[in-house]
């Protein structure tokens, strides 16, 4: 039998996964990589903390943990595989199974067979409709050529304003890049918040982490022009009429699947604009698969499709398609859950699964917490997580979980996308065996704690509000009886002064008499995190109070002003 | 209806859980908590990180994280709990359901009726039977007794040499302690290797790492008499006959459930010495419950009764005993996986579930790789793991999961902690939608890593052996041909020195007449972490080797001494 001809156009992050992996499955295969750019499996990934100066070494983002250059050589001598770069391929002969390239350069084409096709051609910044889009200074970071020139300025160190458009997860990295680079950020997003990952609350929060890291941040509010003299920028116009004079401008509004050639193949395109393929990775025809940035996805928990730009699904879906190239289709990618997570200086912050209005879409009657609390002891320098839980009521399984702060979101997130993909409910979560010591987590891990204050919700012990619901209820005519259970010296140091009592959980017993006579009046206790507000609410459900709500979160999680 | 009357005995950990968490279950509830100890609720996992030097205010293990100590006034005033510290349970009687109490200071006793008792009575530190334990100078470190008397020796620096019987988590922790102390640490341990949470080859790593930090190791070696003049501690003898001179001893070779009075009650006592307890905590008496180091529980992997004195467990089950005790029987705890992880100075060790010899006791096909590789990319300083996956060959389940080094080992162990419990297959682990981004993990997250490496073995592609084989091949009369696949920079740095010849990956296949013409002789090939080795293995086979290995976790699994 011949040797299998392996065709793979793309070479950045799920097409090289392709070749390394159908290189170990088949040592005859003839295996072509066709890559656009001059540069082969570029962690991209990394240019925000090349930018951020997190490290100096550019090589890095192109070089193996040993500092071998990820070049043609490279590929040829340890993998056997034929990378053909600043080479674009133009066009897809499915009758003849073969692809069209150009070397850019030269112009030169040419015709390379193929048996099996893995179409790795990525996804391409999106850029706002918008006059002055083309002025020097506007640039996004999606490319080692954006990573080099950002990382100049930060270098030459003259560039002191910059906006950042896009509030999503590049845009925020972005964004502490050039802040870590000495440069004035102020970030813009079209939405009513920024990373939409997460839910109103626990984004307002990121806000105010990015406020105080002097940071400027502007929603409900998009771009309408860029501005400059000279053909070099000077501004940035919003669509409310205000200008934001700057020298550099980073467009970080996400990303469109690269699905042209694809597409003028005749391979189905999806209604979210990406390839379609199946848990397979295979394409509409069964001889082309496709992988990474240019296909959409299933989602796990609704079934639809998804757009998921993400590098390390680009590289299980490469896996996933170069087994079933070369063994017959046979490796499954089951979908995503849209898991994601980004640094905001000191804070992280990250989602899995869905939030209650996704949930709410496909049928399920979605039930939400918020838990504040530390991610170790005190003794140990715990840091504070803020985290939301969703579960399905009916079944209680886990939906979703989001989590940011100083603590640690990584754990949190990774836990639970084990969780939601393993089919968890709240109960499993309420019993199961972390690990734990003082050094890493409390004895009830944050994740778990979260299960039980599910439990005590779903199971009506607890009647939990928001954050938002509170300041919405200060507004009406009778706003409720807020009860603050804490210390008088936590009270002295930080408070949020919304007309709030405080009376603290220990003497509270004692001094019921300051309350409302009205027992059916509605009253919201709170403590620093709502524990104590928790068992303060017990309390008075126990005196004969009817109306009584928990703040979820206290006020680590109230992401409004507070007097103090 | 009366109050009902709940009575706790043991204030540590499962006993204050119970008591709190009781209380908001049912306001009216008369609870008592029956204290021996003069504190309550006492943060004992962070003894070590007291002695250590961590931290230096000892309140903090005794307090609220407001700060406020946890002592009856406290349990009185925010939990409304009457706690009776100082106090020792000495008599259940069942038939008449009340509990004798001894106040140890007066000597006075009282009866105490309950409708539902709760049995949190922990374990006592076990001893060995040698000469000279009651010397001055020989201590635990279980009780803040303890913790204060080695903080002192910390403070007071006249102590120079100590060992520590023992080489589990607390006698790990124990050693980091003094080490930090400025003390002279050598760790004994009666069996072959320290930490039996872990497989030797792991364990050696973790004890190389003790020794790095001038901790010496004594393995395969108990202690046989502690040394003492005029009733102070001089020395340790151990059985081989080594004296070892000191001023300390720590003796940390496990706990015991303390079971007396429980027995003493005719409650079912275990197998394994624990007070028996069905998923719901509940005793043989269905009006007792028990919770937490007294308890034996049910491993949900191997269906057998453990011991599994951890303090996560104390207050999963604590919380799930009041909620039974209160509302009946509903909720449950499933079991235990022996989840445990403990910080070894820089380092840190974790392991959950079970390892191939338990999997092979009850019959199941065991399949373990090795994985060594970093946490993130090398750009984000990203540290090195050695992590070993366990699988079932039949189902491909994951029955277990150990992971050491500087790396991120916490995260690990937790996701495969929920795996396990979510009773996930490797297939699903190869393309779980994990957190990425570069400050958090590589592209392909070390767990999921481990996946792909266990995949690749069980689907024939890869047969890799442990270091330990090497070791042993090395003494035959026809050792293995043994390739390292680096490049000579690498090999000029660091290299094993056990025969190897050094062809770098990229130069294999035009010097592949530098192999034995013998197709048939074994050969181990390998590289830093055996990514190389991996593909070298298959550029061997595909030139018709036939007995070609990869030696798992390459040089940063080998844990024996090493030329350079």
């Amino acid at each position: 039998m011949d040797a299998k001809k392996i065709v793979v156009i793309g070479g950045s992050a799920a097409g090289p996964k392709v070749a390394a992996k159908a290189r170990r499955l088949d040592m005859d295969a003839k295996i072509t990589l066709i890559q656009k750019s001059p540069d082969l499996s570029m962690a991209s990934c990394g240019y925000p903390y090349y930018v951020g100066g997190f490290f100096d070494d550019r090589n890095m983002l192109l070089s193996t943990p040993t500092g071998v250059t990820r070049d043609p050589g490279f590929f040829k001598k340890a993998k056997n595989v034929t990378a053909l770069t600043s080479t674009e391929a133009v066009e897809i002969d499915r009758a003849q199974k073969r692809v069209c390239c150009q070397h850019l350069p030269s112009g030169d084409t040419q015709w390379i067979d193929y048996d099996k096709l893995i179409v790795c051609t990525g996804a391409t910044a999106k850029k706002p409709p918008v006059s002055g889009i083309e002025l020097d200074g506007v640039t996004t970071l999606v490319s080692i050529q954006d990573a080099d020139y950002l990382r100049r300025i930060r270098d030459e160190k003259k560039i002191h304003r910059a906006v950042v458009v896009g509030g999503g997860l590049i845009g925020i990295e972005t964004c502490e890049a050039l802040r870590l680079a000495g440069i004035e950020v102020t970030i813009v997003e079209m939405l009513p918040q920024i990373l939409t990952f997460l839910s109103s609350d626990l984004s307002r929060l990121v806000a105010n982490h990015l406020q105080s890291k002097k940071v400027h941040v502007i929603r409900d509010n998009g771009v309408s022009a860029f501005i400059g003299e000279n053909g070099k920028l000077s501004g940035v116009k919003l669509q409310n009429g205000t200008e934001l004079p700057c020298e550099l401008a980073v467009v970080a509004i996400g990303v469109t699947p690269n699905v042209a050639l694809a597409q003028k193949a005749g391979l189905k395109i999806g209604d979210v604009g990406g390839i379609v393929v199946d848990k397979y990775m295979q394409t509409s025809d069964p001889d082309i698969y496709a992988a990474g940035d240019c296909v959409e996805t299933r989602h796990i928990l609704t079934g639809k499709q998804v757009h998921a730009p993400f590098g390390d699904l680009a590289n299980l879906q490469g896996r996933v398609a170069a087994a079933n190239c070369i063994h017959g289709n046979h490796a499954e990618f089951k979908g995503t859950i849209l898991t994601g997570i980004c640094q905001v200086f000191d804070y992280a912050a990250g989602a899995t699964g869905i939030n209650e209005a996704t949930a709410r879409a496909i049928g399920l009657d979605a039930e939400t917490i918020i838990n504040a609390s530390p991610d170790k002891p005190g003794f140990m320098q715990g840091k504070l997580l803020v985290s939301k839980l969703i579960v399905d009521k009916k079944s209680r399984r886990l939906l979703g979980y989001q989590s940011i702060g100083p603590g640690d979101v990584s754990k949190q997130i990774a836990s639970a996308a084990m969780a939601i993909t393993g089919g968890m409910t709240v109960d499993d979560i309420a019993v199961a065996d972390m690990p734990y010591a003082p050094p890493f987590s409390l004895a009830i891990d944050h994740f778990i704690a979260s299960a039980h204050i599910m439990q005590n919700k779903l199971d009506g012990h607890m009647q939990g509000v928001t954050a938002a619901y509170v300041k919405e209820r200060l507004c009406c005519n009778e706003p409720p009886f807020l009860l603050d259970a804490r210390g008088p010296d936590e009270y002295e140091q930080m408070r949020l002064g919304i007309g709030e009592v405080l009376i603290p959980l220990g003497a509270l017993r004692q001094r019921l008499d300051e309350l409302p006579q009205d027992r059916s009046i509605e009253i919201i206790c709170f403590c620093k995190i709502s524990l104590r507000g928790y068992e303060a609410a017990l309390i008075l459900q126990h005196a004969g109070y009817t109306n009584v709500k928990v703040m979820e979160g206290g006020i680590m999680a109230w992401s409004y002003p507070r007097e103090l």
